[in-house]
């Protein structure tokens, strides 16, 4: 099996791509890769490894491009040849750590959408407190408008990844909503409740944004713009409460040195809360698997990326969701809508 | 100046209700109060303190009734009967710790909106990390359905509470949208976006809610679903992050003994967030205070709050938003839109 790497995008690019690469090319005897990108700068840190092969570009897109543009200009940027690798055979997933927006316009362009779904959805996955399970959580901002069918659409694309991917069987779905009770929220979620109510999953209602990281559901349905602002509320209080942890601990000697005696502890929360041992944010939707790792994303997640990758390409999750849009069970379900 | 309190309503009700305003009424001589519940309940928390009126009723609004019905058909209830001390002037604001829903019908039957107010936002004061100041939110959920103009409205309104009442020169108006570019979000947040641009107030346009607790703004406003479930997330995030650390921390007697000798610290990390000290949720737009208590609030937050509705009144908050939405001021901006 062979992935494609965009070997530029991210804060730490073109190292932490490299890195991540080299441990799961380690791990995993029958991978091999295409890392994209400068070669002046890859070479050195590929050293020997001869399962790795570069395409060289120098060209990049940046983080503030207007994403559309960006793709439909830079032809040659890492990004855009690492999916063509995808669209071309070559490689059966692609990777990147870059531009979110460019990403999804390099996929929507490159390999398209599967049949039957109208609009992809970014979907990382999110710890959760107890379990260490996390749960799936989509879409978190690939639209910024969004009808019901779209979130009933992410609902069976989610209930697929959360059996397949997360083993989790016969998963539970949940739908992000302001109340618990059904009837709660506005027309959007009202009307998406309906049609998850009648969709062939595991629909357990209404979940507020509050119980998340207690993990009420395997696969959590949000609208494009709430989920992105609630995934971003999760973020920052984690990070601003950390922050205040520390400078209230560090603020003198001697708490100081006690909070140094604790300091695997400390670490192990803070290693429990973190996203990178989830892997990266999958665009469901799209006709090949292309993965989206966060752009402060460090080697282990571009590792562990490369690890879901390898799992979504085995267990055929995109082919899952391209019969299930197309076979009978999606017209029983249109049916009943 | 008399208050009335909703003294059955809330987790903690009677004891936290009664015990918050004789703390209150300590501190402020001129203060009086009219307790609402049942008297049987209340004399014997009360004792001798001869500025409580106990207004006597045995019928009380449960969290899980329906707002609207419970207000129409339990006409003596505590929630209900505080409302109308304030709508027949015998008290200038009203505070309960009771169903939120029921507490907006209460003020909308009972004291109505102000003229030029569609309608009314909840306006929680969330804690920010660094300075602790604090920041104005809303709408945090009185509306699943927002128009534009509604949010106009809502920045208005909490540009005026910010400055009077939390005393911020020129308060920084934000809105919560999710990029921070003008032209991100969807519809409804475009458009709120441009008529924010064109109203008199210090607009500092989009933030994300991963900024929120830095403290990007004195007022962030929001569109009620979306406010709604970045509060939720921040709330439900913050107090998964420490259940985590006390578990992880208590997890073997040598950290455990390390935790305690940092006791003071930890716990002054919990009072830095704990959003009792910074009052109640105004229910903004009705034409007289009501204010919120949050459900599971202790006697702090209830004395928190006699003192935000005693500055309210002392400002003139509300009658000061009348005034804007009826005069020259409010043309002014109409017609910018």
């Amino acid at each position: 099996m062979r992935l494609a790497i965009d070997a530029m995008g991210g804060d730490h690019a073109p190292d932490a791509m490299v890195e991540g690469t080299l441990k799961a090319l380690k791990e995993f005897p029958d991978l091999q890769i295409t890392l994209v990108g400068d070669k002046d700068k890859l070479v050195n840190l590929v050293g020997e490894q001869n399962r790795i092969d570069i395409l060289h570009t120098t060209e990049k897109i940046e983080g503030t491009d207007a994403p559309v543009q960006a793709v439909r200009r830079k032809k040659q940027a890492s990004m855009v040849l690492a999916v063509q690798e995808v669209r071309e055979k070559r490689c059966s997933a692609a990777i990147s750590a870059g531009n979110t927006g460019a990403l999804m316009a390099s996929g929507l362009f490159g390999v398209g959408r599967i049949k039957g779904i109208d609009r992809p959805a970014l979907a990382p996955t999110l710890p959760t407190i107890h379990q260490n399970k996390g749960f799936l959580f989509l879409d978190v901002g690939a639209n910024a408008e969004t009808k019901p069918e779209n979130m009933l659409q992410y609902a069976i694309m989610g209930a697929i990844y959360a059996e397949k991917v997360m083993h989790r069987p016969n998963p539970r779905i949940g739908l992000l909503n302001i109340g618990e009770e059904a009837g709660k929220g506005n027309e959007l979620v009202k009307e998406a409740y309906k049609l998850l109510s009648n969709a062939p999953i595991n629909f357990v209602g209404n979940v507020e944004s509050r119980e998340l990281l207690e993990g009420p559901a395997d696969v959590i349905v949000a609208d494009g713009f709430s989920g992105n602002m609630v995934l971003k509320s999760i973020e920052g209080t984690a990070m601003s409460l950390m922050k205040l942890l520390k400078e209230t601990l560090g603020s003198s000697l001697y708490t100081k040195v006690l909070t140094g005696l604790m300091y695997g502890k400390l670490k192990s929360v803070k290693q429990h809360m973190d996203t990178s041992a989830y892997g990266g944010a999958l665009l469901f939707g799209l006709a090949a698997p292309i993965i989206k790792v966060h752009g402060a994303a460090k080697s282990e997640a571009v590792y562990t990326a490369i690890k879901q990758a390898q799992l979504l390409i085995k267990e055929d999750v995109v082919g899952t969701i391209e019969h299930t849009f197309h076979d009978k069970q999606y017209d029983w379900m249109n049916s009943k809508v």
